[in-house]
């Protein structure tokens, strides 16, 4: 139905973006998906919890597998997950007696969770990658503009003249906070999910624990108790997305105010009118305000979804799926016009001289 | 990306709808776009306001044209709209002198707000017959059921013995209601947007309001003065989708909680778990309820919209492009599953006999 | 705590409104619930359904009664209402046999509801009273200044000259809408709650209906079968409220800009900086902004609350408690200072002879 | 006009919060404001810009004056802020030469984003103590009822037995997770506000670091350059409190549904009815999914917020007044009502011989 922006035929040439689609969309979900199944065999198998040819075999089969996705997508109407049918999928491919060790003691939430994590992660470090990016094009700007005046404007009216390293430091901050938010929670925050049917890896006995941190081992994430009615962390990251989006509003908008003044800024990169050529519109700048007003609506369903009963809700899980996506799309889509808009800036502010 | 869950290529099994789709979708606003054009072009032929045959041929060539998709997102890309590229691609395929008045006096915001009215109009249609349908399978469940026992709760709580046809008339209610809001609001806020550069129509000196009434003639759409700022009518739409899915979320938690306690309830069509074959989960009910707290958020986000600052706010503006397809999605489904979880219902509350 | 703006000691002189608080403030709804009391005795009491003596005492001393707030707070913190403590109370002022038939069938739901019925009933009518005057300065407005000059801005950028009376269109249209969408609503949804324990008049048998009737015209409201758990007409309101306050945020933001601009408006009125004495802020303008905005956020809520589940959710109906009064409060403010604003405008646009 | 619950002069029986209303209310807030003032005037006489006799007679009149109220809100409705009124007042009390020193340097901004995180600081001490306490009870439950059965619950369907200790830890782990966020952010995030008219201390010229250093040394703030119009550490702290009522909303959600059941809970202390005796309503339970919910409504506000356009926006600050104040009165609640319910359970589960 084409409803997303992001991944819209057209509308997605402004939204998309085909760094984050590469590791985060739905075929990165499978693949991923098929890496947890794969690590648990494996480390299942080196605990001789699973025969090892079996952890072999399913190893082989997972890195090679394509679902049947037409499969998939019946069963989810009426499973709400995709992996009932995606495990028995992978079991009828693995066949013969090592598919009953396939998936062995982890349940739905397990394999999404993980997941999820597992494609955060290249997703947080692109985000680290773009905030160093668009700090050091705004550390530029200010080498090149920051003696330049520029008049400071209080509850839209004109103030005092400050000097454009002003204007440039409210901008710039708040970015290297975020690249130090998103280093501090990448760190604590991307855990594996691994709890069972209902999060007390029952069928393990005292091995649970051991077994969870090879796994996480393994996949390269943090060793954490089973989170999956905590999703605490979860609405962190959406926050930290929502920070970004907030603060490259903040300059979207002040972007879109000196475009509209017009004496403080030269912009190169407006956008075209369908009938007034002489306009150069900064479709970026308020692109940005229109992303950061995204997040911040999205960000409320993510905290909704904190209300999440007993050992695992439907609804409130759902409800993440729905929005956490959408908001890795805006945040990666503003920090993308962002760099582009500070790369358009051509000149900021009034040389002294003049 | 696949960052929607209504287009996405398993999740929609659950989120999707074909329906909706064939209305709604990005090839049905392309199509809707060239219909304003070639309605657009008739009235002007009619009224000599364009030379008849450039008419006839925009007419033409817009009901068979094939926009190139790659060109119109590298466009969308720089003008944040896909008009300009549309028009100027839709130009050179008709060529000779009628190429030049394709799009005569209006912009690129005429073109895709009518689009949505052209389409909106369908999908209230779909909705109202989804609504009636589902309210007669609830008044059958109220000739079957409506004589048995049912223990009230409130608070959380059992409060006192009533019967069954008490809470389908709180399902069903909300229903008649959402049903005629739909009927009063597709009549008068279904209007066509025709306003040009700046909403004054100025190409047309005094002919505008006539040219306006009868393009809106053509379309079969209300004739309303160019309301490019005021989008009380988009976020009355966006209000009364709401309302029908959090009528209907409340209805899937009222199932989720018969279900949750076993007795009041016999409901076919549960989903599986990749563990626990025993279970037989509500996902349809549960999947009510997220998408009653999804709209709920989006919401709030076409309500920021009507801060449209000026003659037209690409901020504000392109924030409902990101949220309303998604809040029709999300109402689609919502009635498509709540039919499906009455539909599900083998029996309601306790015979009185037993 | 001085937690809201609206009755705070000193930020109510920007947010605060005494025509609103006396007819919705704390005070007006513990007289709204004697009201109901009241009527409700009077009305089984004329249908012999309670004796007419006690009828007489109960309406005599509800007229008069003054609750012990410090025992009213004391009993919400364990009971979640006021009802329970506020009937026991009015019990033992009445006395004597008379004392057992107040609050007859009823239940805290059907006082609680209903007194903010009995006070949204003045709220619509202030508001509407407010539209119609803003309305009337506006088309002053459009005598003084509609053939000015302005130029028109699309996407933050100057597009084409426009007159006033464009602009002011954009302004005032919306405002017409609202007044008419009140007026509607304030005809079929400020309805009478009255359900009982659990929604079923069980008390009454079949002269339930009856009752109700006879009840709601007693207390002027419209006779609806009980909406307990059907939460759309409320958040219906609250969506008409957010309605109102986005369109005046729109003026708002317009208000701001051109001052920001300064050669299209003269604006009196402007708040002092503690720093700046030259500047004229346009408080009032960003307030609207604010008020926009946060009504928006809050309506999130009101739609979150939909999910109203079996025959009384508290989650829910409190969740309702905590927003409504605000959004009542907020669109009051907006409507007060949209009124003002519009009243300091001393000039809008350029003459045409200049 | 009472719109919040959290100051009410009944509901405030459920929702209020002495302690909370002691560092954080309006009379808190001229306190605190006050504070920085003669804070502000000491470390400028050290610094000797300005006479140490008139540092001496702001301090000392600081430390006693009394506003005048009704003054100040007259002021509010015309500069938005309460400080230009409240500063002439200051001024008028000093006197003499010394009245021209108050407040020198500094802007209306200053004043208020500085009251608010010396507020802010006692809150978050507040906070940590009542999580600590919480974990505590919790941590008691668990040594008292941890071994006993408890059935998990996923998608609303009884799974597989768990024990108590289980269902214990996903309530107990976010709050030591919450409990160290706080830690964390009150170290960095406290930070004192001081950028004078435009952010950039223009009347100190090299000195103005150095001031700002020893201001936030003698008001045991962090020291941080101005943050004026970036609000990324605001919106933080929203989130923490939001993530702290979403857990806690999760734990009374969980205690409701345990109480709808009945058999694996003993709760003391639920609230009564108006007309059913019988029941035992788990208010505080429901309240905390009030609260949660709320909290994660007023968070989008606050990511709004984030857009803060130039120097100072009187609108995105404005927002902020509105929303975080109840978002502190919300946390503070369920703190409380958690610890209360916690408190109240007499069993939980089902002990092992039975």
């Amino acid at each position: 139905m084409s409803s997303s922006v992001f991944d819209h035929p057209f509308l997605s040439g402004l939204f998309g973006d085909d760094d984050i689609a590469a590791c985060f969309a739905w075929d990165a979900d499978l693949r991923a998906m098929l890496i947890f199944e794969a690590a648990l065999a494996k480390v299942q198998g080196e605990m001789d919890i699973i025969p090892a040819e079996s952890a072999a075999d399913i190893e082989k089969c997972c890195a090679r597998f394509q679902p049947d996705l037409t499969e998939l997508k019946r069963a989810v109407a009426t499973d709400g997950v995709v992996v009932p049918e995606l495990i028995g999928q992978l079991r009828r491919a693995i066949g013969g007696t090592s598919a009953a060790h396939v998936h062995f003691g982890a349940t739905s939430q397990d394999v999404i969770d993980t997941s999820l994590m597992l494609r955060l992660k290249p997703v947080c470090e692109i985000f680290v990658e773009r905030l160093s990016r668009l700090i050091e094009t705004m550390e530029e700007l200010e080498r090149r503009f920051g003696d330049n005046r520029l008049m400071a404007h209080t509850r839209m009216q004109a103030a005092i003249p400050i000097h454009v390293c002003d204007r440039l430091r409210a901008w710039l901050e708040p970015l290297l906070r975020h690249r130090e938010r998103l280093a501090v929670l990448s760190k604590t925050a991307l855990a594996v999910q691994f709890g069972g049917a209902a999060g007390t890896l029952e069928k393990f006995n005292n091995a649970g624990p051991t077994l969870r941190a090879a796994l996480a081992a393994e996949l390269a994430l943090a060793d954490q108790p089973q989170w999956h009615s905590q999703r605490d962390r979860i609405a962190e990251f959406a926050g930290l997305f929502s920070l970004i989006t907030g603060s490259l509003g903040k300059f979207g908008q002040d972007i879109a105010l000196l475009a509209l003044a017009g004496d403080e800024i030269e912009l190169a990169g407006g956008g075209g009118s369908s009938v007034m050529p002489h306009k150069q519109n900064p479709v970026a700048a308020e692109t940005l305000v229109a992303l950061a007003r995204f997040n911040a609506v999205q960000l409320s369903g993510m905290h909704q979804a904190l209300v999440h009963e007993q050992e695992r809700s439907g609804a409130a899980w759902t409800l993440e799926w729905m929005l956490l996506p959408q908001m890795v799309g805006a945040t990666a889509a503003a920090l993308r016009l962002a760099q582009e808009t500070a790369g358009n800036i051509r000149r900021l502010g009034v040389p002294p001289e003049t």
